[in-house]
């Protein structure tokens, strides 16, 4: 019996799922141990759980915590096998995707679940100073940025009072603000840990500087903050930032950012640390589909998610638009878990002869976290909530959605050892970074090298 | 009484201790609330745990559980301040360090402790090609290379069966093959946890190659491993380890190392991943001090630690020898931590007019870990033992030795987890090294571009 299935296994069809992310992910589960053979592709070796991602770059959460290998996830499906590559360009023709170095694999089906990356909206010199957070990688990289300001702004004020100069105030303002531009989710998020570093974390841990003197600017630019989320909750969430001591600034448009600063319109910012979590576009291998996308970068799906005039071809989650009424769907994980079991199922009853079905989401509810015992959180049929009832809503839930029980435990451990200690486990600064970091203080001191005397 | 503590702590002697590693920090901390004004400069923000770096980089703990931030283990010594910068030079003379960017500092007591890193006894080209274990990063390129080299060779399966060619046995064997260069408690370590991981942690995870194929390697130039333990425990350790299925090779001198495999006297074994455990020397900084070093490159003390010629000098740790006819200390933990004391202790004797104390080791045992159950330990007065009992001392001591309550538990769950379940949390393949991991997976395979049609 299982040597005929592994015969048949050859004349299966062959569906290629391009990216790990929640809508390749559950696409692939639901096709696991079904009558086709598939192919996972994803640049990673791991699933990200994207929504905890910003706990990894405030030092809460370690990378491991949030990511899990895809080749495990999956392990117990047969028919399902992970290729770690990356694909280049998609032949809608040949039915055929390149990989990074030129390798070509043909597939049956399709499933694009590429996912998105940050936008900026035509300034993309401004990646390297405002970084986003989308991958493990931005999420260190962003962890270095706040602590290493910390330390360059302390090292800075014990140099100068030892070699009896005047501490550069400017400078160490600039250093201890922290500027995030968005005030989506991850914005708010972003903000509401950063106020508890500075504000608990490393209080008294410093001897130059205070570090409860730190700034943080939140700068949207709609009239209020999680533009997406009902006006009741938005002003639940600026109240509580602002009572965090957050600077939440609506109807504010960055116009310009340099490595000294920001621009809003006429006025200038000094900061040394900015942030990007204002935009999302559909990850660039959309344009190699050679088909019209919209202005964000996505592909319009038919309402049974598929490509027109390819139906083997379905494209989900970021990367995706349905051209509805009612505009396109929110870039949640839970729009993209609906649809990668949806287009699983589809890809299945195409197989089998029977009609494709429209793909209707359900909507969930979509919440923020803002800081301890503190969130907004909207669910279905009108129900709002915010505050300690919000924010134990969305522990549970976030920890409930976590794949691995071994993460979900050292999640919640951690949690508790943060909410208890106000301390975080994970406040390294690594890579090759602070040779960088001494040039930039150097720099940001704007004098020859000195000498400082004890 | 505070505000005159406050003012005659300028006129007190200012110590300056360069390394936040085990010497440094007990040295700090043995400072601590004493009449001194202590700077402690590092490189790094934190301080690392190194005996349990190999659990990092075989994937079973994350960064954030062995390493914790110096400014918070010394934050309650108000005369103790933390200083993020790299150390270039020593002026024993003007009694001054310079920092990586030109600043200096002045000292009236200095504590040397920076350490060591890997020596490849005059191949600086092997480093590339077999890299060795003293830092998260080097940890985490381990990690990578372990992971990424059972996926290429998956990969490579995979296209060549899917294109109907023949698979390319003798790279993927290569690709499946691993060499420890150095058969010391970390070569043991490494080894020990990479037969887990194939044997276990990825068996049945992969469909084109079988990761329980795997073979690996250790080199020791020797006549047994662990040679600075007893050579009872050596071969037990070796046993063990047969057991397991690593090929332990004693005798065994690598003559050259190259991207293709390593050299051992006429022999050539083809091996794609490589890694240095073999020898130790002192921090280059060690050079600048002007003074005669040892062959490692260490810098020779007086009995009481000091440096000859210069009483207000210490120098402890990896980095320092003292001439004994027993021959130098062993580069342990316990080692460079009573030194740390012994020199804070003598640094407050010279203070108060009192004859500095002459450093006696008070040796506590040597172990190393081997695998599940398994370890080797001696302790002082002739006691040795191996196996289980052996492992669960190992696994004790570590865990106390280990800095923050939060890095205990956290740290013991996870072995408690890694125990029952064979399973590793943190499996992943960061930094944008795919790309790179696809070039050498098409160079592997010396061919063109291809094509492979599913």
């Amino acid at each position: 019996m299982a040597v005929m299935a592994e015969n048949s296994r050859e004349t299966q069809p062959h569906v290629v799922i391009i990216g790990g992310g929640f809508g390749g992910l559950h696409a692939a589960q639901s096709l696991g141990s079904k009558a086709v053979r598939v192919t996972l592709v994803d640049r990673r070796n791991h699933h990200l759980f994207q929504p905890l991602l910003y706990q990894v770059a405030t030092a809460t959460l370690s990378p491991g915590d949030v990511a899990e290998p895809l080749r495990q996830i999956v392990r117990r499906h047969r028919n399902v096998r992970t290729l770690l590559a990356e694909v280049t360009a998609i032949d809608l023709e040949g039915k055929t995707i390149t990989l990074a170095e030129g390798d070509q694999l043909q597939y049956d089906y399709l499933i694009l679940a590429a996912g998105g990356r940050h936008a900026y909206f035509g300034h993309d010199a401004w990646e390297p100073l405002a970084p986003g957070l989308k991958t493990l990688e931005d999420a260190l990289e962003i962890r270095r940025r706040i602590l290493s300001a910390f330390e360059r702004a302390e090292r800075l004020c014990l140099e100068a009072r030892d070699s009896g100069e005047q501490v550069p105030g400017d400078v160490i303002k600039a250093l201890l603000t922290f500027a995030i531009i968005g005030g989506g989710p991850t914005g708010i998020e972003l903000a509401g840990a950063l106020t508890e570093i500075a504000q608990h974390t490393l209080a008294g841990e410093f001897q130059g500087i205070d570090p409860r003197q730190a700034r943080i600017i939140v700068l949207e630019g709609e009239s209020r903050v999680l533009p997406a989320m009902p006006a009741k909750l938005s002003h639940k969430a600026e109240t509580a930032l602002k009572r965090l001591g957050v600077e939440v600034r609506t109807h504010s448009l960055v116009t310009d950012v340099t490595e000294d600063g920001i621009s809003v319109g006429e006025e200038f910012i000094p900061v040394k640390t900015v942030f990007w979590a204002a935009g999302v576009a559909a990850a660039p291998l959309a344009r190699t589909l050679g088909v019209p996308l919209d202005r964000a970068g996505r592909v319009p799906v038919e309402p049974d998610l598929t490509l027109a005039g390819h139906p083997e071809v379905y494209v989900i989650g970021d990367l995706s638009t349905e051209s509805k009424p009612t505009g396109p769907l929110p870039g949640l994980a839970a729009v993209a878990m609906q649809e990668g079991r949806a287009a699983a199922e589809n890809l299945l009853r195409s197989e089998q002869g029977i009609a494709r079905l429209r793909f209707r989401y359900r909507d969930r509810g979509a919440m923020a976290i803002i800081g301890r015992g503190s969130a907004v959180a909207a669910f279905p049929h009108g129900v709002q909530i915010a505050g300690p009832v919000a924010w134990l809503a969305w522990l549970f839930i976030h920890l409930y959605m976590l794949i691995g029980f071994e993460n979900r435990v050292l999640v919640l451990m951690q949690w508790a050892w943060s909410y208890l200690t106000w301390n975080r486990g994970a406040r390294l600064i690594t890579e090759t970074s602070i040779s960088e970091a001494i040039e930039a203080s150097a720099r940001a001191r704007g004098r020859p090298r000195g000498r400082t005397s004890a």
